[in-house]
Order: structure tokens, then sequence, then C-alpha cells
């Protein structure tokens, strides 16, 4: 079924570039806030209590992992316990918290898993993002990020953070890397 | 009212095949995650915290039982107390946490209950569905489902899931089989 | 500023029954969930956790008192605690929790009060508010009402539940009864 | 990166007025339930639980601050321990709760910041907000506001509360300031 899907209409529209790029990705790195959620935080008396996250983007965690043998990782600026509950969940290994220079966190990343920076996928949405995408192979960006950033991007998703952007991403990435080297 | 409402508009547009298929229906079995809810899981430091249900689907979930005497089921591959609590709030009797195998799940259910899949309804919208909703008689899901989940079923709801997918999905069975058998 | 905001465009498309309807209101009821909810309801491994309120209805709430005397009260079927902290946040006096006939309730407050029904407002958005609908002397819905109660309603709201619906239709309340008896 | 964005399309179609006004900011301030947020507030059976609050504002008062040294306050009538821990988070100091009378608190703000109001700009959303937006010499407010209170600021964002609109306006401001005086 997977075939199917990735052979369908969606990945029709897609540049050449694009593919290429996808085709090559090893290693999907992505932001949180904004990216895996919509940016929102939910606060009680007691400070930042909850985040949103989608269980569609963790089964496109899933499916990489699965169908093409690709991890993904979490950059974020923010020391956030509960990003790492959710990588937990996902088992999700390349979790970077409280990451103030992205773009030296994507090289050091790639350099130990032995890739060169344009295996890597980088997926952000605001400004402390632009170094990061400027650096990654396949540089992506929900719908709805910050215009400066979806300027940058090789592929702006067509659904916004927190609802669909990654899984989008991810099922670009599957597609680009099976319709190369498809699976038995 | 509900004759009235069930001879409406929206159904107008049903085709014959739908319509056949729904009114053999006797048991709808749902996922949870992106068909009961949008698929947002609430993280908070200490993991998966809250998910949103929707109180209209619930009416949904009563009036099958109330005026069609048909039971609603949810069959969800995480191992969720949540879905436990809103399963117990509802009356549901048939609540099958941790299923890997849904199709195989339809089956059992329906045998145990000496229904055939052909009258058993399922409501998906992702990867994992996909067997279940080949098995099912008749085979939904929201507006915003997985694409390949939206090419397999026999009918695409216009409401996404969390937001009226199951209510949808619901009073067309309703409609199908009260026009068939209407009670006195 | 009122006098200014109420005598603009959003009410020139109001007709003459709704305005006369409109006009005799001295009580606002409405269901809660769906109408000053979205239907969401947050269940956690507890059960029920929490429903978003918006603060815009609130705001609502405060003038109609305030502007024109108008109390407003919530009848739901719910027998719901946290429906009774919003209603002490925004001073409602008139709570009627766990109620299965709404159509009885409204009558009852409207006697205990020396008001006839044609004085009541009603707001609700499912099958189980279309009895109160019908005794109502003025019966609104949200836009994304259940299909017959759209139907059954003088005025269908722009705003779904939960977002804007209540205060959309409080100030229709205010519009038409300040301008037949405006304040000094 | 900055300047690029900020010479880009979204600020070509702001009148010369608004430009004007907004180079003059030197504070903004902003309410906070409709601005900051959607509106929502989750009650659970204790009260008041949670407000939802968008990292990219959050952004939007780090980037005023480090690209123009421009400081951002709360003024917000609700006293809402929620509004306060969002304030630290971001390192707001202009915070101002159970503030009834804005525009008063507009002008001692002002002052004791040796500001004049046509220095200050304030965002608001809501019939309260009315006073403190006629005061400020650049007064905006999210695409959702209340009608009079859309008819009453120099700019309305595209983007609805809680989803862009503090950010947007942010960005305006930082636009207008930064042309007039371009930091090396």
């Amino acid at each position: 079924m997977v075939n199917a899907a990735t052979a369908r209409s969606p990945f029709t529209a897609l540049t050449p570039d694009v593919l290429a790029r996808a085709s090559r990705v090893r290693l999907v790195l992505t932001d949180c806030d904004g990216v895996l959620t919509d940016g929102g935080v939910f606060y009680s008396a007691y400070g930042e209590e909850m985040i949103r996250f989608d269980r569609r983007d963790g089964m496109g965690v899933e499916r990489l992992r699965a169908l093409a043998g690709i991890e993904t990782g979490i950059v974020t600026r923010e020391r956030s316990e509960v990003a790492a509950r959710r990588s937990e969940k996902l088992g999700i290994r390349e979790l970077h918290l409280g990451t103030l220079d992205k773009a030296a966190a994507l090289e050091d990343i790639a350099r130990r898993r032995d890739l060169s920076p344009s295996q890597v996928a980088f997926l952000g949405d605001d400004a402390n993002d632009l170094a990061a995408l400027a650096r990654a192979g396949f540089a992506g960006c929900p719908a709805d990020a910050f215009e400066p950033v979806r300027d940058a991007c090789h592929y702006v998703c067509h659904a916004p953070g927190g609802h669909g952007a990654f899984r989008e991403f991810a099922e670009i990435v599957l597609h680009a890397v099976l319709r190369e080297s498809p699976r038995p």
C-alpha cells in the first residue's frame, strides 16, 4: 500500500531538485515548537504545563524508521521536559534541548553519524532555524512559518505546524528514498 | 424530528452503494486518535496527559444506540487509559486497546457478536487502519485522513477527525438503517 | 462607543422578525457544550478534565447585564463541575446542570422570573436542545450546530460554538433591546 | 537576514501613516486574552486552569528587545497568575494585572518611562480596550477583534489572536523602527 501511496498525486508536483534532495536524506532533524506543534504552549499558574503534539506526526517518525531506516531527531532551543517525554514515546534518540546554535548541532550530529550535511533534512519555522536550514541538504518548513524561513526552504509544506507538516515532509522523504532504492 | 432530519439534504448525495452498505451496519467500530480526535495529544513533563474528544461525537454514539440499537466500539493501537475513560463515559463496551492487528480484532468482535464483517462499519484515519477498513462492510474516514486511507474508504467524511467525522458517519448509518426499517 | 457599535453593519442584515424577537428578550439561556465551547472535552487518565471557554463570550454575559440588565443562564444535560466554575466566574445565577428536559427547565425558569417564554432566548446546538429552542421567543445556534437545529432556529450565528457564537447572539439581543429603549 | 525580512512584501502594503506611527514606537503594550491568546480559557472542576500562548509571539517579544531595544508590557483586567508566569518566561517587566482603566495605565507607564503616548503602541481586542487604543500612538488589534475595536485601530492584523497577531504587529514595529534608524 505504501508504494501505491507514495506513487500518487501529491508527489507529482515535486520538482526534480526537491526529489533529488529528499532522496539523499538519511536523517531528519526537526525543531519542536511551531513544527511538531502549532506554536501553542499551555500555561497554568505554575508556568508551562502542556504542549500539543500530533499522533499523525508520530506515525511519520515510525514510517521513516520502519520503511526506510531513517531516524528522526529533535533540535530545540527550549529546555523542555515535555519535548523529552514526546521524544521517548517515539523512540527518538537524537534529542537536543537548549540548543542555541542549531546549525552547529546539525553539523555535530551529522559528523557523529558519518553523514554529510547534504544527507540531513531539517524542518524549522522561525528566525532561529535559519542557519540550520541553510546547512541542511533538504530544508523544509510548515505552511505558517515565518516568511524569511519560507523563503529559505527547498520545500514549504501545505500543512501548518502541529497539523501535518512533519508528516507531509516525512512522506516526501519516504517517497523519494524508496523510489531510488525500493525495498523488496 | 429525527425522521425529518435523516430525510434531509446531506443524505441525498449518498450513492446507492453507500446507502446499501450503511443499511446493513449493526456495529460501528472506530479508531480513536485522528478519528474521535484531531490527532492531538497533550504532553506535560510527565508524558501524555490529555486528549480532546468531542461531545457531538458522544451524541452520535448515543443516537446510534437509542434510535437503532447499534453499539459502537473503539479499536486502537495505543494502550490508552484516556480512551478507556472516554469509553466508560459513553457506555462503550467494545474497547480494544493496544491492538496491533485491527483487521483481526474486527473479525473476532464480529464473530463473537454473530455478525458478518459486512455488518460492521469501521472508521479509521491512518496507515495502520488500512487492513481493517478493507475488511469492514462499510469503511469510512475523516476528511483529513492519510491519502491512501481516503482512497480505500467507501465514504470520506466532510468533517475532519475530532470535529464531527464520527458524528457524520453515525448519522449516515442511522439514516440508512432507519429508512430500511423505520421504528414506530 | 456601544451605540456606534450596535448601529453598524452586522446588524443591517437582520430581518424584522429577528429584530422583533430579539427586542423582547429579558433573559438569555444557553446550552454549554457546543455553544459556549466547540464541543471539545479534554480527558486525562482520570476522566473529563477540562473544557475550553472563551473570554469574549464572558464579555457578552457582562455586556448584556451592564448595558441592558439582561441575565444569562446555563442549561446543560451534563452534571459538570467545570460548567459550575465558569458560571461562578461570570456571576451567572441560573445554572441548571443535569437537565434532561430543557424545554421544561426553560418554562420553569421563565415562570419563576415572571417572564413569558417569548421573553426568553435560547441558544443550543444539538438534538437535545430542539424542544427548548421550539419554546423560546428567540432561538439561536452556532454556525456548526446539528442541521435539524439550524433549521429550527430564528437565527443561525456566523460564528461556531466556542468561537464567538454566544457573543454574536448577545450583541444582537443588545442591539435590538437598546434600539427599542436606549439607555441615557 | 532580518533586514532582508523586514524589507519584504508584507510591509509594502503598509500606509505611510501606519509606518510613521510604528516608527515612533518605543514600548509595546498588549492585552492578554484575545490578543496573546485566541480568547480561550481552559477550566477544570477547580476553575480556570490553563491558557494557550504562542511561542511565535514570544519570539516577537525577544526580537523587539534584541533588534530594536523595545520592551513589551502586558495590561489585562484579569488577575491572572497564568499571565504572570508567561510574563516571567519572556522577561516582561511591565505586567499590569487587574487593570480596569487601561488608558490610565498606558499613560502612567508612559510617564514613568519618560515616553509620550505617541511612542506607545497598544494591542487590544475587546470593548474594554477601546479607551487605551484611543490613547496609543499606534493602535492595533487581531483580525478577529470586536468590530468597534477593529474600527478604532490604525492597523488590523491579518492574523487572529493567539495565532500570530502579536508577532505580526511586532514585526511591523521592527520594520518601521529599523528602517528609520538601522542598526549597524
